[in-house]
């Protein structure tokens, strides 16, 4: 089945995984996704993700879904939009897939279920899923093991790209992760394994090493992609001390966004800060932050102001 | 809000699990659906339970599932129906939630998610699932930790049941799960708990002892259910070595389908031969039997048939 | 390094999983070890395991349990003895592996540490664990996903057991399990896979059918090893129906055995009941039986004596 | 049973958790052990852990164990040591904390069995613990949901702190953690939980919010100890902007060292950087570092030593 030259094998640069907006009483927030979507093409992204874990997906009825989609995809324009379709069936998985690639997105991401343990069940799972959303479609792999307790050893996911052709690319969010990364490019550089793009999550926490290892760039939901794509810029352009030096400005409000559960509220409530969002609010079931919380956030915001004046610019 | 009293708070005697009927090229098939559903008001069965994880409900879209209750609400009449809702967010649970009690149905089951581990976690999802799909909906928990990995206590099954005065029912498939059912029910006739109907899953496979313990009747998906419902009225009517003699006429047949994973394949293959559906496909992902494990399973209806004679009336 | 002609590889029949008597005081009952060791050797036994999950090998100390393991194979004489060496690291478990052989034991027996996910792991598990007790001491790969929470692809046994000359014997507990023991055996009959003793656990809840798939017996705790061993000598000679007829006689009460946690307490008390052990002790932390459990324990054993004599010759 | 009046009710500051000093072929470092302890001692550490997970405590045999505790407590004089008697049985629970204390250890620090899942099952297995050391060996809770996946909520932490008058500090590694060490403080506040020190983990990534939610200090093997003495001297003195200073500097290397896994191989080489240990030797099973990790935080610690001295202090 002929697969068309599909462009994100080749991605570099940041993709922002997307949350999803909602009004207060629960209602997605269309014009917030607008905004956002314009925030993410201005700042400098190359792409992003929607649907993810970080936008709320599972909280979703199938309908919304498409359509938050579409919104994204519509708004995006020429920027690549990659739509998570992980699902515990292939039925509802092939069904947002395919409708997805009709309205234009760039590809759809599948995160493993957490029941699977062995190398041989990883990959099987994949290669069903591939052939059933149809192996036309370009896919991300989600390697996610602190969130879906699936552990993929780096044998097993080149054994995923090599087994399926139109898997384009990994969102790398092991951890750790380092070793991993350098593992598959080398493989890439003997020869053993086809060439796809290594976007990285985990809230960029390793981001400053994770392109120094082979890394195209970031692929996570940290409020500040400006500064993520300032980073892998840096680091594409080898000037490692300049990207250290950013990242490192801005790991104390990351680390504190890289908090399990409460993570989420954490960067919504910074999006909102920074105008991207109009409400910080999440559907339940959802960790909700503290008014504790709120001024510790407040605190890193202001501090990290003095040193990037983009954390000074806040509204509301 | 005013509750309806709700008659499944006393229920007694066998809901049986219904699997989700497919056509080999796996659509939905409505036929067998209706010859199920008739199969299992003749054989005795006081109500029914669809959309279970037997019933592949998570392999289904979610305007194929709603399609599937309503089939099954309708053909069932008077036999009351529950329909399992649980779903990774609120916004689906409540939809096929409210939809399914409009089409007809008795009740809708809840199983929690695998993330919850404390007892405050576990409490405060039902109390939130509880508000979410609206607290005049009947609800029954779903308490099956080999599946879900989420343990409940006894003491946090009486929390649930008495936060949540929407609660009508537990499921129970602990493992062991004896003493839990003896403390609910010395807890009961203490006055620290209301009554609620406990149905047994596991395949029945502590079905002649969980009666004993003062559980009220099984819920689960045995491919002969007839017997099942056989084994509870001699339970229920204190005949025990009667109520044994049978179980254990059926034990090694029951303990073969009760193996994780591939018990579905069995079930559906007995039920196909039986005649209770057309076939035993399965959606993807699944596991398949083997010639082998077919062969076996023929052996032991042989051996079955000699002493339960509804174990000899194949087809096909 | 010359590995010993280890005959382990050709075993076949039942070696009992021993439990550890201890006094009512908590102290080690070694006079039961013996009476039970006896036991063993006089229903038929080829050998046995000690020092197993089920013979509590966490709650001793060190010197205890290589106490233990001599009294054991000391006592044993000819018949060949497994310990139990699984540990957290490798030094306890190189001590106490080496004292064990030095003392007579025949091989011993490893668990993988529940942290291990990908086949990557879990074989370089073995072959590090098979390093550091030495590769000239046989040992024995216990398969028991319940319980560790580690699941063994097919491919990763034949790694495994490739990998490692000093790997004799497979304690084959998955659940399900029938198809791997056939994949492996067809692997053997291929050319591909050399010869191994596939020994049983799971409390032999599937034993009758394990024997017909290529297993070589049983090694499990069952508190009737006598009816395994004549159950193995039957399927091993081929008298399926026999084989069958006697172990659905006993599966009631096995069944009851096998619930994870208090089964254990179930089999003690049984053997006490008999007359093997003294005591039905068990060292805290530990899982202990209701009043209403062992009455339900006494029912089963009524009804088992009635066509199982065994059963009715009790102590106590 | 009467109780000393435990001082480490009250402990504040920083009790470095101390790894186990290994020689390149394997045995135990007793030269590194004195250097090391005197180090932690000149830092302004307020006292220390031992035979912790960092220390590698699995991996030694029981002789081992007690001999390196009794070498810290010997060097350490009147800085009090903690020592970690977690084990999968009470016996060996019991003579290592036995053992312990008649050296002069100031207390024990007890680790949840990963089985655990109910708030019942927790509290009881720490009031098991407690009684089988002895109650007047004063312990430490080890709350590290993601090392040992036992998930402690607030009020099972109350419930173990209520029942055992012998528990007198919270090694507090939860993640997300700040809420909870708020609601604790809170509750001592309203006099609904007695006061017990609370000392910080995870490597120390939240200490500078941790302290300031009402934590006492840090107990952790980041391996900058000194500066975490600063920031919990800083924080303690109500010098929230100089604590956060401080540590922000550090937040890169420390947040290499925090990877799992791979930490402890980190941890150790920079303490051997540092002259503190003279070899980075772990025993295996371990995780190694690369070249390329290696050259990684070669990096980090010239960056750091720009801003802090002490990190441009090396050897070897």
């Amino acid at each position: 089945m002929p697969l068309d030259p599909a462009p994100l094998n080749d991605a570099k640069g940041v993709f922002p995984i997307a949350p999803t907006p909602f009004h207060p009483d629960g209602r997605v927030d269309y014009d917030s996704i607008d905004r956002m979507t314009d925030f993410y093409g201005e700042c400098g992204g190359n792409g992003m993700t929607v649907l993810g874990v970080l936008g709320e997906a599972p909280k979703l009825d199938g309908a919304e879904a498409l359509e938050i989609a579409r919104r994204f995809i519509r708004r995006a324009g020429s920027l690549p939009v990659i739509v998570g379709v992980s699902a515990p069936g292939f039925a509802a998985m092939r069904s947002l897939a395919q409708a997805s690639m009709e309205a234009g997105a760039a590809a759809v991401m599948i995160a493993p279920p957490n029941t699977l343990r062995t190398d041989d069940q990883i990959a099987g799972y994949y290669r069903q899923a591939a052939e059933a959303i149809g192996e036309d479609i370009p896919f991300v792999i989600q390697d996610y093991p602190l969130n879906f307790t699936v552990v993929m050893s780096p044998g097993v996911v080149r054994r995923i790209i090599t087994e399926n052709p139109s898997c384009v690319m990994l969102k790398h969010e092991d951890w750790p992760g380092l070793e991993k990364i350098s593992a598959l490019r080398r493989w890439e550089a003997e020869g053993s394994l086809r060439h796809v793009s290594i976007l990285c999550g985990n809230g960029g926490l390793f981001l400053d090493f994770e392109t120094e290892r082979g890394a195209d760039g970031a692929m996570t939901g940290y409020a500040f992609p400006d500064m993520l794509v300032d980073v892998v810029r840096h680091a594409l352009a080898g000037e490692r001390d300049a990207a250290h030096d950013l990242f490192d400005v801005h790991l104390p409000l990351l680390r504190y966004e890289q908090q399990p559960g409460v993570g989420l509220a954490v960067r919504k409530y910074v999006m909102m800060r920074r105008g991207i969002i109009a409400s910080d609010t999440q559907r339940k079931p959802a960790a909700a932050m503290s008014a504790t919380a709120r001024s510790e956030v407040e605190y890193l915001l202001a501090r990290l102001a003095k040193r990037d004046p983009r954390a000074g610019k806040l509204v509301g």
